[in-house]
Parts: structure tokens; C-alpha cells; sequence
């Protein structure tokens, strides 16, 4: 088995902080991902959508998409558990890595790709794109806040995947001049939080 | 129990076409989104994205969102299955569903939202986005043929929740001017077994 990674991109991160959690070690291969991204000839026969991660299974197949590797390792080995564990409790999380992913992580995706020049050679960038997912953003930064002043984590009491979605979605918008502040209190109660745990560190950023 | 439904809207359709293959029957409160969406006071109070479909449990809590939903049932009732069984199964499923979601449902919404004018007063609507998410889906179609050249269905030889998100998606790229045609014959052939399912007659458009 072994583990197409880019350490500097946040889909790799959440997957290795995922594994890190349930002290799980696949061996790596780095794929460069500067001036072309992962869109090479050679890393587009391994995913043809030209991203990562992808992991290789010991008969050659692959899984591509770092969620859809979370929940292979996910049913390979249940603890500590991620997804969650009764059906409302596994709803919930869903639903709450739904939120982070649809109304965070793709928002703060495109306001980089749309509006970062230092990518315009990679994405077809459509003006007006960048401000309108950054507003979306924030917006769900605000709904996350308020949210959190009532419980420990996005899907409640138990760390989650959830919570991992949106730790990589919130540091990746650095990059699309996205941060915390101090209007966000429960969220920074939470980054604070989250960021501190042993799998973070062990992800790398 | 009882379920928050919009007959005309593709994320409730998929979760009923879910519930249909499972044979689960769940009371519906129908929620009009006609001029304003369901972006009333009334249903902002039960789900603050404005979103349907949302499912209320007997102790009066709620899950949002049609996947969580789906998950809290694969969970309860888990036959027929629709996730997969086996650790890699379940990895596949969630990596075509997630193509299916990321790649072409989320690209139709974008173009129809941002792009027919029957509802630029429910969305702002930035222009480029349109055609952009359009040349996107398009892709993605042409990918999925060439994938479904080779198997039955998305994630393999099993239907699973993959098919019913690339179906729904499907159907509702009419309203963004996407149409299947004889250039994808192996999505033709895919599309037409799919919707011959009594699920989907059960599931109504």
C-alpha cells in the first residue's frame, strides 16, 4: 500500500491528519505539485483528475479523493472513531463535514483558485468569483461561530471529521486572505483547540 | 419522525429515491420553494442554510442536508446497501459519489444559479460563472462515459448512492441547458437502466 501525497495542499493535509489520528502509517510517494500542480502526464494515468491524495491498495487499485480514503480506513480500522457511531450520531457528522466542506472548504478552494495570481496559470480565473466565495466564506464563519459558542465541536461533544474539514479549510484560507479574528470568539476558542492536538502537528502544515 | 421535502428540488429527490430503495417511508411536510425558496422566517428557524431536505427525529432534534440523511439511514436499515459492505467498497463508493457531487452536481447547481434568470432574485448571480461551471459539467460527462464504458455502474457492479447523485445531477442539468445525447453513449445506456428503477418512478421528478 502507499499514499500519493502533496505536503503543502489542504486535501493531503486533512487525509494526514485523519491517519495520524488513528495512528495509522501508510508509506508516502511526494508528488510535486509546483508550476504544472499534479497535472502531469504521469500523475494524470494515476488520477485523471489530476489530484490528491490517491492511495495505492496492494493489488494495484486505487482510491482516489481524501474522504473517500478516510472512510476506507475508516471501516479497516473504527478506532478512534471519526465518522461517528449510532445512525444519528453518524448523520450529524456527516452533516457537519457536509457543512464545513460545501460551505467552507469549496468556498475558501475557489476564492484561491479565482483570485490568487500566483495560480492563474492553472485555473481559468472568472472575475468576481473570488470576492463572491470569500463573502461565502465568512458568512459560514460567522453561522460556525455561533455554533460553537454552544458545544465542544462542529458535530458535537466527540472530534470528528468535521472538525478536521474545517481546521484545513480555515487554514488554507490564509492563502485566500481569509483569517481569524477576535469577532469569531468560539471559533478561536475551538482553532485553539484543535490546532493543539498531537495529529496536527504530526500532519505537517 | 418526519421529513422536510421539496418535490421539485434535486437534493430531496435524491434522498428519496434513497428512501424508496430502502423501502423507508417517512411522513413529508411538503415546503413550498416557490418565489422566495425556502428561505422564509418559519423555515429558517428549522434549518438556518435555508436548505431542504431536513429530517426530524421523534426527540425533535434534526439532521440537514440529503447525505447525512442517507447515512443516518444506511445505518439504521443498512439493506440494501448503498454505501458498500467491504472497506474498499465503501472507499470506491465514497470516491464516485464524491466525483459525482464535487464534479458535476455542484457545477449544474453553480450554472443554474448563476445563470438562469428565473432566479437572479434568489442568488446573486456573478457572470462568467455560469458557462464556466457548464464547460465543467461537461467534462465531467465526458469522463463518466468513458468510465461507464467499462462497468455497470459508477462505483463498480453494484448500484449505489454514486448512481442516484449522478442521476439526480443529470436530470437536473435540463434547467441549466445540459442534456444527455448519442456523443455519451455508455451514459446514455447508464441513464436509461438507472431510470428504470421503481425507485426512481416512486421518487416522482
Amino acid at each position: 500500500m502507499k499514499l500519493y501525497d502533496a505536503s503543502r495542499a489542504p486535501n493531503p493535509r486533512r487525509l494526514r491528519i485523519f491517519l495520524a489520528e488513528k495512528q495509522i502509517e501508510v508509506p508516502r510517494v511526494e508528488i510535486d505539485i509546483g508550476a504544472e500542480g499534479a497535472r502531469t502526464p504521469d500523475f494524470l494515468r494515476i488520477n485523471p483528475l489530476g489530484q490528491l491524495p490517491v492511495l495505492e491498495l496492494d493489488d494495484g487499485s486505487r482510491i482516489a479523493d481524501s474522504l473517500a480514503i478516510c472512510r476506507y480506513f475508516e471501516a479497516s480500522q473504527p478506532e478512534p472513531v471519526l465518522f461517528g457511531t449510532t445512525p444519528e450520531e453518524i448523520g450529524r457528522t456527516e452533516q457537519w463535514n457536509r457543512h464545513a466542506e460545501l460551505e467552507l472548504f469549496i468556498p475558501v478552494s475557489l476564492t484561491f483558485r479565482h483570485g490568487n495570481p500566483r495560480v492563474a496559470h492553472r485555473f481559468t480565473q472568472v472575475p468576481g468569483v473570488a470576492d463572491h466565495m470569500r463573502e461565502h466564506a465568512l458568512k459560514t464563519l460567522n453561522w460556525f461561530d455561533r455554533e460553537l459558542s454552544g458545544r465542544a465541536y462542529l458535530a458535537g461533544d466527540r472530534f470528528s471529521i468535521a472538525d478536521i474539514t474545517a481546521l484545513v479549510a480555515i487554514d488554507f484560507g490564509k492563502v485566500a486572505g481569509i483569517r481569524l479574528g477576535p469577532s469569531w470568539p468560539s471559533l478561536v476558542r475551538w482553532h485553539g483547540e484543535v490546532s493543539a492536538r498531537p495529529s496536527v502537528a504530526a500532519a505537517g502544515t
